[in-house]
């Protein structure tokens, strides 16, 4: 065991989403299907000196904190398939580190405020970092992507398996 | 402020990285960037449950934390650019939750040991998530990709700027 790995690390929000969805039954498990949902992110002032250039870039990533998700599961049955996966395999919430990704259509940027579109988040969730969407950076063609191939489920919501105090 | 946003959350790595880059000068800028070059993730034995059905994907996301980052910098000269761009503009590592994101080629996983290509990152670096590369979540085509369209370098490789006690 070496010792980075054993070391813990702080991190603070750098702002709060909002979006329509204050319970998770119903959310778009990606934002990819999440078309016609807009919100706001509100930043906190410490780092809106960080947002400079941001307003030119059409699709930005947000990396943030799933607060509601429940305690880790090494195994899951995600939303698009009817039999346990490894955790790693599956983009649930419940994970070691809970934090999401999810590249967002980005509107508009007023001051603190960034105007969003594509949202596939529970309202209030804490934001960790924003990064532009670069697709010569994001996009690489694959040919395998595992158990997705052949999922059994064609849904496109997520429920509240995966929430906190749900069982 | 809402209280959400004050509030910190601790995270640990669930492995380590390795790379033959020890230094952060001339690794590549990107996984995009980094054709044949090679190395491995320790993942820690905790963990290890949360690797099933893994092996199916050709792609993998690794969430990790820049530990040789310099502190934070809301401005910043990015490696592609020769002016200064806001933070949340750039990939750049001295970000105040200073977490990366790449897709790197998944070659195979042998217990707690994966084998992975196209790598960009440092060797040591904690790694904090995995989550499988899917392009129907994953690619989005945009028309704006703000600065990056005029960029002034093809430069490819990191240097020293955004490392630690360097300046």
């Amino acid at each position: 065991m070496k010792s980075e790995e054993r070391k813990s690390f702080k991190i603070e929000p750098i702002g709060t989403i909002h979006s329509p969805f204050t319970k998770a039954d119903g959310v778009p498990i990606q934002s990819a299907f999440a078309k016609g949902v807009e919100g706001w992110i509100d930043i906190l002032p410490d780092f809106t000196g960080g947002l400079s250039d941001l307003e030119g870039f059409e699709r930005i990533w947000l990396l943030y904190w799933f607060h509601k998700a429940s305690k880790v599961q090494l195994k899951v049955k995600p939303y698009l398939d009817s039999v346990e996966r490894g955790l790693f395999a599956t983009r649930a919430p419940c994970r070691p580190n809970p934090i999401g990704i999810s590249a967002v259509r980005l509107l508009r940027i007023d001051g603190c405020k960034l105007y969003v579109a594509e949202l596939d988040i529970l309202d209030g969730t804490p934001l960790l970092d924003i990064k532009p969407y670069i697709p010569k950076f994001d996009y690489f063609q694959v040919k395998r992507t595992g158990w997705i191939e052949k999922a059994q489920s064609e849904t496109k919501l997520a429920d509240n398996r995966f929430l906190k105090n749900s069982k």
